[in-house]
């Protein structure tokens, strides 16, 4: 199937049926997209969290306004951005390229100095807002590897990071909650958008062309 | 091909061969990606501007501090989202929505009053911010796509967003550049990343799985 199709196929799955499972050799192609998606300056700083435990995902449920989608689906992908950079994550990443690619240990020395140049001045919220902006194009790639694989995913901004956060212990690791992406299969007969077309602005406002 | 193929096959691109240009059909394809990704609440707060012409790429290379992808890419797509939400860009889109679907003229009035009461309070800059993340999901969709077709596309964050903003006019359609996207062929023998090992952090400290 051709992508483009994929994106027509897939909506945001307003009602899961709650008896179809996702298998995880789908599961784990999903979170590999988001895995392999491209940070800035490669430093990927996010993290996944899957959730199928059916408790978990009921207590999820209040702090996501009731959205019922987050119990009935199969699994819940968490993105979880780090709350800050700092110079030992940045030496982590590089360390492990540097090794990878077996490179001199210095390889990266004057740009990961660079990174911590700009990095480290600046206030936690603008380097949190800078690696949330990360995990969008992950959480991006995520559903678009899910609508291949024909496995229905809702992106999801609509709910309490804070108490998130708190019930993952997210904050114990250095990471905030960003988006929820619940994945499953939809219930078609009860979904009322699963019917409806799909409207974006019109092409002519959407692009400017200049040849 | 499997779309984690076509991820594993693509990076950032950092030379371009400048004499080879991508076909309008799969700009097209890759500008239709980014069309059709999911927003929130379905406002689609951002816009797409596709540069071939070469004078103004040529006006860009400084303003991303000489990167010469800008120069060499065959089109750069600019990303550019919504300085601010309004009550007439909501009902503009909410408009097309009942339209397209052919639904009574106030199906989301409830719907769009809920969203002017929580975004028409808050400051433009934290209305950008959410707009410009949207932004991130058709950024990467558009990557996800020029992938698929085997067309090279470099995700760009380096560049003087002010001097974009100015250079294209911007700010008098209420838009604030957020993403670049050069998108043409490698130039494999002069780019030293294109041989280079794609590295990420281990799926062990990546993923968290709550079964």
């Amino acid at each position: 199937m051709e992508l483009l199709d994929a994106f027509r196929w897939r909506y945001a799955t307003k009602k899961f049926d709650s008896n179809k499972k996702v298998q995880q050799e789908l599961v784990d192609k999903i979170v590999e997209a988001a895995w392999i998606a491209p940070t800035s300056s490669g430093l990927q700083p996010f993290e996944v969290i899957v959730i199928s435990n059916q408790e978990l995902k009921d207590k999820i449920l209040p702090l996501a306004y009731g959205q019922e989608i987050v119990k009935d689906c199969s699994h819940i992908l968490v993105f979880a951005a780090w709350d800050n950079y700092t110079a030992e994550r940045i030496d982590n990443i590089y360390g492990r390229i540097t090794e990878e690619r077996e490179q001199p240990a210095d390889r990266y020395q004057a740009y990961t100095d660079r990174l911590k140049t700009n990095y480290l001045s600046r206030p936690a919220e603008i380097n949190f807002a800078h690696a949330a902006r990360q995990a969008y194009i992950a959480f991006a790639f995520a559903i678009a590897e899910a609508a291949t694989l024909k496995v229905d995913a809702t992106p999801m901004e609509g709910f309490i990071n804070e108490e998130v956060d708190k019930l993952l212990n997210l904050s114990e690791k250095g990471l905030k909650s960003v988006t929820l992406l619940p994945i499953g299969y939809r219930d078609e007969t009860n979904d009322w958008l699963a019917s409806q077309k799909k409207v974006r602005h019109s092409k002519q406002h959407f692009v400017t062309v200049i040849d």
